[in-house]
């Protein structure tokens, strides 16, 4: 049991024999969500959990039917969970096994997934190697970490404990522990943003305007996993978005994009694990968030991107050292991994713009797409500048040219033709953005002093948006109605939570009362644009 | 929500109020032992869970009855866990409420617990500040930290991490978060060994000499974390060792030392839950070893404190200066703490005594106390020792003599009469240590090689016991027969292990063939003997 054999292959370890001799269990599905961690219950009183001497939460390895896992053990002393002699499995372990309930399995204690070592020379702050990299991430994207192994590994590889080697090892390793996507073309494009901003829906602007300018295009994007709505989540509103591979890809043939939840992809399994320790830490390394993006971009099949890095006091990336910083990072990885990258620093002082919530963000790029003139002109503007960046990598396009072909297609309704061509290939939802579905639940929160917006937090913003129920409520959200550098009176609403159920409204109206996420002070305090681009 | 409420005391901030107004779930007991994390689990056609927006592992706050706790959300969807309607709690969280089940309560998404500014900021390296350690100890030792968040501390504070400043905060902070004990006498004596040394049981042999002669010895002891046998399992086969805190006061007033399990006695209760993701990991970093130490060590009162730090190849510290290192760490802290507190390095090149678990090391501590010519010398001479390091801090006994009055109570009987009242008064259990029932099958593994014993692997003999079954079978585990130096034979055994299961007998059996931890060469090669004392 030395050499733990991998998934869905048929145990190769000298011992696997000895399992034959153990003592079998019966499964049984435990109906638990334990998420991306294999879980497995035993009775207290089950014979073969007092004889192996096993302990709670210590990390066992169940074989059957050639398959083999591990999971970490959660002793049980109810009979209607598991009973002696079952082996009760978390829905995620279960399905790991491919085998009907009530089927047989041995249990032994695990010995510890082979990249351990590698685990422990990375918590010590030693560098590690290619091959360490891909033991670990294999060992990850197999589930045989537990959750403590996987934030020890996250941990370890936070803030400046990456060099930019490891990085470009460790998105390499993501890579070859997932799915690849091949196009058979050689001009891929796709746009990425690192986050943090709310209401930032540039892509789902872009996807139809580089598409419709001829461009290969399939958008894969997350739901959200911290913020109040990912491109998934808006996408949502208007399309379905959880799509079969094979209709993604013929529907990215056809119409030459697509604007799907990356989810069901498996582009980065790794990744998708890890995701489930980040997320509830708020960790996001910068070696993390490149390796993360770049493998899921290349596994996506892309030939050229182009990374949106906004800086702001309250984006993820705070000065422009930073920014730098972590562009040089990208860049790096990008050219050992013979991507075409094109980093731009955009203006992340405030959300990109009004709505925030899956229904309010449809409608802000409806209304872009349909030259509304009460469309969000900041986000008009992003929208065009990041397309036409996009548009320069097609090698007819004269450098500079990109923007103005943008905007012809958006001005000329080509692009909204294209988005609509993608809904309906998608398969579309009822949406009126003229009157879209929102939350009937409303609260304004208005100006105290008279003065300039000095300061919009986005976090704040955010914190705000979800607790008023975005994104799992579509319909709820935030509003936003004065931006930075806009006059307001006292009395003056700044912007207008809207929710679907009364506590949800509560919780916002009492993280309004904490802070607004407003600031108003004189024309002179607005913070310095970052950027100009 | 911002600030959470305290365990035990009522809820105090200023939206207390609203869970009145919020919906109310019935309280179930779910019998699974998910050790010190907690969990709460709901159905996912629960209304409330579908209105707030909870995630699968998120935290959520719930509050009963002028109680308020933490728990990680489990999405359940089996109506015999959990009902809609119904909030399951694991059984260390609903411990901790003190209401019956089907009693209701309310539950909000939480706040995080008011120390992770703290905790991210020593993620980032930075330097934590005396109120920052006991913010977080605090919210560790009243259960607020998740698993993924208890590992991030664990890790972020690994190897390198702490400066001694930080670590005297550590302690200081352990110590407030948990029970004083106070013996209103000025010379309360306790010995600790770091750990790492199979079988070196001297605890046993030190407690009944000291208290022979006269010195006030509380022992509270361990049961074992990784290894095959802490001192509350060995002293278990001899006597109850889990006593309610009054009765152990008696004893130790009546006979001046007790060998009891200190995992009642909430000594260090962060502690206790840090085990819970340290074990997993095999992490030990000194500043940790440390503070874990120390801090129990003075809650329990100890005035002084002699502790056993071994050192050899497969030791927990490898080299005279790794081990010079963590003097000084303990030293400083025992100061600042104003502990006495004397070092002592002793030879961890292999195990000490011939037994390696739970029956057979209590054998060996027998043999010694009686005086039996079987007894193992290492081991007598190494409990001498450090008992008469001990002995010396009786102001009047001067520095030199410790060893020969030790040597004296122990030759004189007096050291074997302490050791039966002791037993006696923790409640005595059938145990003929001339006639130890030791596990029934066994397995001699024998020489391959003529030569000399030049190296036994601690680590190795201690995995074999620990397979064979020890401490969960108090019979099982290995009995050495040839130690360092020793000549052997081809075919001479070197060591028998002992099992109860079958089962056992052969996962221990893989471990011996894949290392038996035994290296026989010339006397030549023998390791320097790191220390004489």
């Amino acid at each position: 049991m030395t050499d733990v054999s991998p998934l869905q292959t048929p145990p190769q370890d000298p011992s696997a024999d000895d399992h034959s001799r153990l003592a079998k269990l019966t499964l049984r599905r435990v109906l638990i969500d334990t998420y991306h961690e294999n879980v497995a219950y035993m009775h207290r009183d089950c014979e073969i959990y007092r004889a192996e001497g096993f302990k709670a939460l210590s990390k066992i390895e169940i074989r059957t039917n050639g398959h083999s896992i591990l999971a970490t053990l959660n002793v049980v002393d109810d009979h209607n969970i598991v009973a002696c002699g079952e082996l009760g499995l978390s829905k995620a372990a279960f399905a790991q096994l491919d085998v009907e309930e009530g089927h047989s399995a041995t249990v032994a204690q695990a010995e510890p997934p082979a990249s351990i070592g590698a685990l422990h020379r990375k918590i010590d702050g030693e560098r590690l190697r290619a091959e360490d990299f891909h033991s670990i991430v294999q060992d990850i994207a197999n589930h045989r970490y537990s959750k403590i192994e996987l934030t020890a590994f996250v941990v370890a590889c936070d803030r400046d404990e990456l060099d930019r080697e490891e990085v470009f090892f460790l998105t390499d390793a993501m890579i070859a522990a997932g799915r690849h996507l091949n196009w058979h073309e050689t001009l891929v494009v796709d746009k990425h943003c690192i986050g943090g901003i709310p209401g930032n829906r540039t892509s789902m602007l872009i996807v139809p305007i580089v598409a419709a300018h001829g461009m290969l295009c399939p958008k894969t994007s997350s739901r959200a996993i911290t913020s109040p709505a990912g491109t998934a989540d808006t996408m949502e509103v208007l399309a379905n978005v959880e799509l079969p591979m094979g209709q993604l890809q013929d529907i990215v043939r056809t119409h030459r994009g697509c604007l799907a939840w990356g989810g069901t992809a498996n582009l980065s399994p790794a990744d998708d694990v890890l995701i489930s320790v980040e997320r509830p830490l708020s960790l996001d390394s910068p070696g993390q968030m490149v390796a993360s993006i770049l493998s899921k971009k290349i596994s996506a099949g892309s030939s050229h991107l182009v990374l949106d890095i906004p800086i702001g006091p309250t984006a993820k990336v705070r000065s422009m050292p930073e920014a730098q910083r972590l562009r040089r990072l990208f860049e790096y990885v990008a050219r050992r991994m013979k991507l075409s990258l094109d980093v731009v620093i955009t203006d992340g002082r405030q959300p990109v713009g009004n709505g925030i919530g899956p229904v309010l963000e449809a409608r802000d790029v409806m209304q872009v797409l349909e030259n509304d003139p009460r469309a969000p002109i900041d986000l008009r503007q992003k929208a065009l500048r990041l397309a036409g960046r996009l548009i320069e990598c097609d090698p007819d396009v004269r450098g500079g040219d990109g923007f103005a072909i943008a905007r012809d297609i958006l001005d000329s309704g080509r692009a909204l033709a294209k988005m609509n061509d993608i809904i309906l290939a998608q398969g579309s939802k009822s949406f009126d953005h003229h009157q879209p579905d929102l939350g009937l639940l409303t609260l304004e929160i208005c100006a105290q002093t008279a003065g300039v917006v000095t300061g919009i937090d986005n976090l704040q913003m955010a914190r705000i948006a979800g607790l008023a129920g975005a994104p799992k409520v579509p319909s709820a959200g935030v509003d936003v109605l004065r931006k930075l550098g806009d006059e307001v009176q006292v009395g003056q609403p700044l912007y207008r939570v809207h929710a679907s159920y009364a506590a949800d409204l509560e919780f916002a109206r009492q993280a309004c009362a904490r802070s607004t996420g407003y600031t108003i002070g004189s024309a002179a305090d607005v913070p310095h644009v970052f950027v100009e681009f």
